[in-house]
């Protein structure tokens, strides 16, 4: 892009983890960006202009083109439409919303106020999966198979929304393994489910999911968010071209047991270089096979009650 | 449709009750239509082929044009996916599947073979459907609420397959309520929901669920399964041309109490009148919104555990 555009003047909304960690760090090195207000129940950004909630934000900061809405999914619709009809580019962390319905309603919104809406998927943009989708594309898959086992003690320490009804559990981080299979696997579709609940909690802490893909081929998924030590974010595909194994999350593709495909990854910078390409193309980019395949499994699947769960 | 045009042979498939009750007298009475054979593990129709399974039905009767299926969405699909590679059109009983994304997948299909698909909604061709539709299109909505309240020990004696994962339960009579809210109200979203499952089942017994309108409005569903005494399969809305009724499971219309559309049921022949109209023009009519709602019911929802429920 070019540099005589004017940056997009952008506020965060939602001052937890996430945005410390990613999305501070990505918008302070890309020049396309000023990072001009926040807005935060707790949280504040150093150095700008901090509000308690987004319609005072957007009330006193009338200049701002965007807002990145990182609060809990269960709060972003609400957020999101008011964005919207404010006229703002709204960038959506993942997952875009509680549900399905509500986000093809924001879609609609966007596309009738003339403005960008990106629903992303950062896990999308781990280095390895474009190469992935290549290899995928160029053979014939027999079977293939998603592993995402992590500690939840460690990713989301006392996290108490992720335990919430609309919190997802452990299809959290399920839906980062799930944005990179629907991207790089053909068309597929969820044939039983079986969702492990801790009976002081309105979420699952496991799940093993078993989808048909449209060739015929199996493809499952095993969530576990006990994971001690070494932690799999796995996912591994048997094919006519040998064995592949997408691994690291995304950052790292080996066929056959050789490395074909590794460096470091960016994927909060990339979300934003693809938020940026969407604002100036007046365009949206708006997939919710991810989320479709959540809300499917929570609909068909069967509820098993497991032991309770303490931080 | 000009009677000139030959009859649509087709063949029927999971015959149970809904199939008699409904399915063969509506069949019986159109012209439209030759009922060729039958396929079902259990059921026979008399006076036609019979054959246990839709691959043997498919191989052995090639001249079928279409086949309308009538077993539970666990097994929709492959059977969809079957009838449809083999180049028919295909009715599908409510819910359309178990998954959203395997209806999707369908929908692609069916317009890739050329053929039409039907995800048949009937009780939006309940005789005062259409009037409420209009006179909620006329006027400003303030609320709505959905009371949809039966005996499931009368409607669905030993279905054992509702109660199962993916059975649906109590949004099994729910969808009913959603494909005519749907219909007749704007678009709306879930914002929170609450599911009772029986302790020895996998199926909820009732469901609260609470719904925001495009427009601000308030919506309420109220599902229950244990009603004994008169059944409750109503649409309330206070709108500002006054207080709507849609009772009966849409076949009556009230404003502030005067009764305003009231005619005898004819839900399933106008379910068959409409495919024969696809099917002619060559199109398909598939919409997802209420089993959507189910999806996102089932994902935002939080779990209550009520007692056993026995048949």
């Amino acid at each position: 892009m070019s540099s005589s555009i004017s940056p997009i003047r952008i506020g965060i909304v939602g001052v937890g983890k996430i945005v410390r960690d990613q999305h501070l760090p990505a918008l302070a090195k890309d020049r396309d960006y000023q990072l001009i207000a926040a807005a935060s129940r707790h949280g504040k950004v150093d150095g700008i202009v901090n509000f308690p909630d987004i319609e005072t934000m957007l009330g006193v900061v009338p200049e701002l083109d965007a807002v990145s809405l990182c609060m809990p999914p269960q709060f972003r619709y609400e957020a999101a439409r008011k964005a919207l009809e404010a006229g703002k580019h709204v960038f959506l962390e993942k997952p875009p919303g509680a549900t399905v319905s509500e986000v093809e309603d924001l879609k609609a919104l966007a596309a009738k106020q003339g403005v960008s809406l990106f629903a992303s998927w950062h896990s999308r943009y781990a280095p390895a999966v474009e190469a992935a989708r290549i290899f995928l594309a160029s053979t014939n898959i027999k079977s293939a198979a998603i592993v995402w086992k992590e500690d939840v003690r460690r990713w989301h320490p006392n996290q108490d929304w992720i335990w919430q009804p609309g919190g997802f559990g452990v299809f959290d981080p399920g839906i980062n393994a799930l944005s990179i299979a629907t991207y790089i696997l053909p068309a597929m579709y969820i044939t039983s489910a079986v969702l492990d609940f801790p009976v002081n909690r309105d979420a699952p802490i496991a799940a093993q999911v078993a989808f048909r893909a449209a060739n015929g081929s199996d493809v499952t998924m095993d969530l576990d968010w006990l994971q001690t030590g070494p932690q799999s974010w796995d996912i591994l595909a048997d094919t006519d071209a040998g064995q592949m194994v997408l691994s690291g999350g995304g950052s790292k593709l080996a066929v056959d047991g050789n490395i074909v495909h590794e460096e470091p990854e960016a994927e909060y910078p990339m979300l934003y270089r693809r938020f940026a390409e969407i604002v100036h193309a007046e365009t949206s980019d708006v997939d919710l096979a991810p989320l479709q395949h959540v809300a499917d499994a929570f609909m068909l699947g069967k509820r098993n009650v497991v032991e309770a769960f303490f931080d």
